[in-house]
């Protein structure tokens, strides 16, 4: 081909692609992930990465969002999914008659959001979602078991000083209407939720620019100020309003503290903080993030909460429900800035093995009988000169190789070398596996 | 919401979505497949879903193709992936300073086919490729790994009566070049290539009406008639042409076989085949294709080859290659609509735990005991009925469950009951993971 033909190789901004010795570790963390979900009896899903446009932007009425992939084959306007959230509601509704509930799901997947890229912000995205749905109501329980799944994902891929921080929506919508703010609870929540960003000053001010009274901004901002165990901050607010959504939100975190409790979960792990409020508009109960303590500039590096009214928009029939999801692309793009990934390997070699001569074809017997022994290993049967291989050797960093010449054919011995020390050892082919298994 | 206002639930036509019963023997396929792969020493890549148009389609001059989802974002023309071929040699041609060659990726992902839907066939589906690339050249040790590969994939699914079909594409190359018909081969070969499904004599008629003699059509037919073991043909054909392409594609078969031995492959799944061409135009030198013998209406259930210049739209680097596909949604759809599935389970759990009575927070210790020995188990704490809770235990197919009332949680011990055979035992939750960890 004419070089002036040639097209550019080039990849999407945005799109997240690893190579082979970090793509390792990052199918290691979803690959845990997904047991942890196994593990408490969440079930696979898999749905499609394509929708209807009316399906999946149901919520907004159809209405572009200009983060979304859109766009029309044939007759159908086409939606990529931009969350596993919408694609599950779907699916309940469609198949509520085949599925036991409560349905716990697990759903891990990439996501699509066509925005603007900037720094840490993917257009595509891993998600790994668990929810638990529930036909008509859904108890507290559910509640308990999302953060014990927390606890479980980042004990399994090893990411200690996390901190789940807890709090229900309902003691923050009861003290709104307490205080006679019923009609503009929403659009008071959103500042409170930026307290930490914009500062407890500002915040006052734009809750007053709301209309809201100096002394109620002032109650307000000391409420989300609340933070610590259960016990305590439940005995200190418990008795600071009378209205019964308030009192509906004490009661639910006293009994989730109860399951808590009975999971016997790492205390340390988790706080009931009520700053947390989340963004979205359908969370109305519980709501968590997770930081990580020594990274609280990360943000929530995982989140989730509770929705009354998962498929509203597909049905009639009212399910519940209370769900987690771990950003794990974002997540792993920030451990890596941060030079806090497990160490690279560029192979999961353990063996590699170099002919000398003519001796790939024995190459292959010994490497189907090591192979055949649960040893991983391959045969470097290029055309490079030996010293290029030995080099590639080194560059894989395999922990042995094996030089097979023709008297390692003829004697059946081989020379197992170990790359680190630099030590020899001549063995049968009985004797290496027995070394390296050993190892 | 007003029901008026509801969203009609629905998935495109062409898009698998599985119950998660099924879903959970599918994941188990694909996780089977993935440990072939690294077992067999090939490293893991996830290239985006998204590209840019002009990169994917490369091959056709960035010609619009009907089976591709191509829209526009922005100033951007992009395209969902078809394969993982493509993405592959983009994949090699970027980052070819960062790999050592021969580089063996796999990858196991969704592709998208815009085609009409028709029975059997899928918009979204999973490819579980796996490639060897050379830098500049490539030696036929390679072929034999794909080959090893695909015997290996099959026993971990446990689809035991397969046959890999091999050929090498030189054969025909030149034994259409020893008749004079150089500047008709793909024509050629294009008709060879349904002889199975036009019959042998209309597959004369076309071929003479491309203006092949009847003589050289029969010649050429009787060729491709060729299937047995490798030695057998090989001394069967080798002489009937001087052709140097010809040689040359008798040579690299010869030399396949050899490490085919090596392998110590099981020689009752593969046999050299000449019928086999495999339509792609890039294909030159081995193909193969895989069938299941007890179903050969199936059609190539894992298929591939070796395709001298991957990267040539890209990059004036050689780097050819051989791979290997395996179309899983498909191959899945097949099995489960002729009942070759393993049998489907719509649970993992072990044990169901059924409070009766307040008892939900001590079924929610006990459960997370029983998790902490590594049984599978959830406690049913939905507001359903104690009769409804036994009815989804049945439904579940759950093996055991353990009703806990309060005499059960005074006495710390609790009824085991096999829901098979209906025998109950009183057990200590000691006792308990004992007898399941043991079963």
């Amino acid at each position: 081909m004419n070089s002036k033909n040639l097209i550019i190789p080039r990849k999407l901004s945005g799109f997240m692609e690893l190579l082979p010795s970090k793509q390792i570790i990052f199918d290691n963390y979803l690959e845990k992930i997904k047991q942890v979900f196994l593990n408490n009896s969440f079930l696979p899903l898999d749905t499609p990465i394509l929708e209807y446009s009316d399906v999946l932007l149901a919520k907004s009425g159809g209405e572009v969002d200009k983060e979304v992939y859109r766009f029309k084959k044939g007759d159908n306007d086409l939606c990529m999914r931009y969350d596993l959230t919408v694609p599950l509601a779907r699916f309940v509704s469609m198949e509520k008659d085949n599925l036991i509930f409560p349905f716990k799901r697990f759903q891990i997947g990439k996501v699509f959001r066509g925005e603007k890229p900037q720094k840490g912000r993917f257009r595509e995205l891993y998600q790994c979602d668990a929810d638990i749905v529930g036909f008509d109501d859904l108890p507290i329980p559910a509640d308990a078991e999302c953060i014990k799944l927390i606890i479980d994902i980042f004990n399994a891929i090893n990411i200690q000083d996390i901190l789940i921080q807890i709090s229900n929506r309902n003691i923050l919508f009861g003290y709104c209407e307490d205080l006679g703010y019923s009609d503009i609870i929403s659009e008071i929540l959103i500042i409170l939720d930026k307290v930490g960003k914009i500062g407890k000053e500002n915040a006052i001010l734009s809750l007053e620019d709301l209309s809201v009274k100096h002394e109620d901004a002032l109650k307000l901002i000391n409420l989300t100020e609340k933070k610590g165990n259960f016990e305590n901050i439940l005995n200190e607010i418990k008795n600071i309003s009378n209205n019964e959504t308030f009192k509906l939100g004490v009661a639910q975190l006293e009994e989730l503290n109860t399951y808590l409790n009975a999971y016997k979960l790492d205390k340390t792990k988790y706080i009931l903080d009520l700053s947390i409020i989340r963004g979205h508009n359908y969370y109305t109960g519980t709501v968590f993030e997770t930081i990580m303590i020594s990274h609280p500039e990360f943000g929530a590096i995982c989140a989730g909460g509770r929705y009354d009214n998962l498929t509203g928009y597909f049905s009639q029939q009212k399910m519940p429900g209370v769900g987690i999801s771990v950003g794990i692309t974002r997540l792993f793009d920030l451990l890596d800035k941060n030079n806090l990934l497990p160490p690279i390997k560029p192979s999961l070699n353990k063996i590699e093995i170099i002919p000398l001569g003519e001796t790939i074809k024995d190459c292959l017997i010994l490497e189907a009988y090591l192979k055949a022994n649960n040893i991983l290993c391959q045969t470097n049967y290029s055309n490079k000169s030996f010293k290029s291989k030995m080099k590639d050797a080194n560059k894989s960093q395999v922990p042995y190789i094996i030089i097979v010449g023709e008297n390692e054919v003829a004697s059946e011995l081989y020379p197992l070398k170990n790359m680190t020390t630099g030590e020899q050892i001549i063995l049968s082919k009985e004797d290496i596996v027995k070394k390296i298994n050993n190892n």
